[in-house]
């Protein structure tokens, strides 16, 4: 378990991504693993070119997270798991905390990168949350790209979805859940949160997870931005982007205080498991997590990207 | 606007129900009160059965509303709303405060009661939040009842739509919203809160509202449980029953307090509007609401039934 961390790494513009809480360090081969740490690398430096280049923090998470959908590591967009049926249902959010304009979807099949559907249905919707088919046709009116579903397919998630299945058989605990990523905090000092994700492999009747539930999974306001990854239903039982923010922004807690509390007291208290990221206003960040390892990654003014996997590294 | 209530009202069980803040008075006729006002009086008495047989909070809350989705008069069960498509679209929530147990269904087209198979969620399935036709599946499974789509159908709802499209193509501001919620605080001190409702008319794109959002429209924990009915939207970006039971929680406000400062100041400073019921542990009640009218009543120990509709009414 890592301890809370609430370091402060000077001038915005701040990014933060991560790829996931659901790592088994038996699972990586140093192939993969130098694979992962690139992927979280580019997704960096994407994000903050976008912030290099004038980009709000909106437009910072946004370029993030369409780069970690797009890399077939993580369980988001390519890449994404397989449900019972056999098929990939992508789910995706994004706030804004300067506003506390949101936007997310819910159960897409055929949405090249869920988190622009997500900005779109904050930005060109009166509505914060679509789902399924209704938020496909939708994405066809704001000329989102749709692709065929074969495209979100991998061998490797199909593999793992017969494992899962083969677990449940024995009932078994089946803990194959991943998300990514991304916290920014921009030049003028707004703050946004973006999450996308894939689910939970083996899932069934339609679930949604924390991730594209504002509060749960994704939340931003004017003094703190989270993205959470892990084990779904514990994060919509304790609402827990919103209540790390609200200790931050209306306790006055430090946002390492704030992420350990939560993340990695009030889950674990329940049962659950996982992690997040998360940005203060004032460049404090914690990235928490009590499973094995956390894809993440950080990148500051500089623009060198920082990297981790471990509990052990620091960035 | 309501002035800020919280009110002791002596010992549990004690339970609170709505039926949708979105009145507006010039809608009512005599008839159609007498209707409201004697299905609010039911749905407490059949809340209070419940408890006083020795059910919990979560027996109560689920009793209570399904007797308003049941009703005619309420946007829930039958006599929900339509979207934009024609069809009704039902969703639903329940959560117990004393183990943050949750359940909740999106987008549901054939469930009779829909809190019904959100308790099922809850109680007989690893996950909170089910949607569409994967939730449907699941209440098969569970044997939860299930109808024809026809028999949500009432003329009144299928004319608003008429009439509603007839105001979205002079793109003049609709805002036909409505739900039922229920929460309730039991002999051992324990608390839920249950929610329900067709959404919006005219709603489009699969759109997802407060109402089955852990977190938005329902919230419980152990000092406070929440149902809210408003403008969905602002309920989500708020985060508001887990920001107003968080509030009551974690910064030890009176509910009063807590209920005042998101439903009639937060919301309504982001533009939205709406109310709430919130219960706490220590037997204080809010029912705040800032629109022409909010059904809404509150059940004892002594087993009479108090309802209410306008903004001069104490109960």
């Amino acid at each position: 378990m890592t301890k809370p961390r609430a370091e402060l790494y000077g001038a915005p513009p701040m990014l933060l991504v991560h790829g996931g809480a659901g790592v088994i360090r038996r699972d990586m081969d140093a192939d993969a693993e130098r694979g992962v740490r690139a992927a979280l690398a580019e997704a960096l430096r994407r994000g903050h070119e976008s912030a290099a280049a004038g980009g709000s923090a909106l437009d910072a998470v946004t370029a993030a997270v369409v780069a970690l959908e797009d890399a077939p590591y993580f369980n988001a967009g390519h890449g994404a798991v397989f449900t019972h049926d056999g098929i990939n249902e992508l789910d995706a959010a994004i706030m804004d905390g300067a506003t506390l304009r949101a936007g997310a979807v819910a159960g897409v099949r055929r949405v090249r990168n869920p988190v622009l559907l997500a900005r779109a249905v904050m930005e060109h919707s009166p509505h914060v949350m679509l789902a399924g088919e209704g938020a496909e046709g939708f994405a066809r009116e704001q000329d989102i790209a749709l692709v065929d579903p074969d495209y979100f397919r991998t061998g490797r998630r199909w593999r793992e979805l017969q494992a899962a299945r083969r677990q449940a058989n024995r009932n078994e605990h089946v803990d194959h859940f991943g998300t990514v990523g991304a916290v920014a905090l921009d030049a003028r000092g707004r703050l946004a949160a973006a999450t996308s994700t894939g689910g939970m492999t083996d899932k069934r009747w339609g679930r949604i997870g924390d991730s594209p539930v504002i509060g749960a999974g994704t939340y931003a306001n004017a003094a703190c931005a989270m993205s959470g990854t892990g084990w779904g239903e514990f994060y919509l039982r304790t609402a827990a982007a919103h209540a790390v923010c609200m200790r931050v922004a209306a306790m006055r807690q430090a946002v390492g205080e704030a992420a350990e509390a939560v993340i990695n007291e009030e889950i674990p208290a329940l049962g659950g498991s996982g992690g997040a990221i998360v940005l203060g206003a004032d460049g404090a960040l914690a990235m928490p997590f009590n499973t094995d390892g956390m894809f993440r990654g950080r990148i500051g003014n500089d623009g060198e990207p920082h990297v981790a996997i471990w509990p052990d590294e620091h960035i």
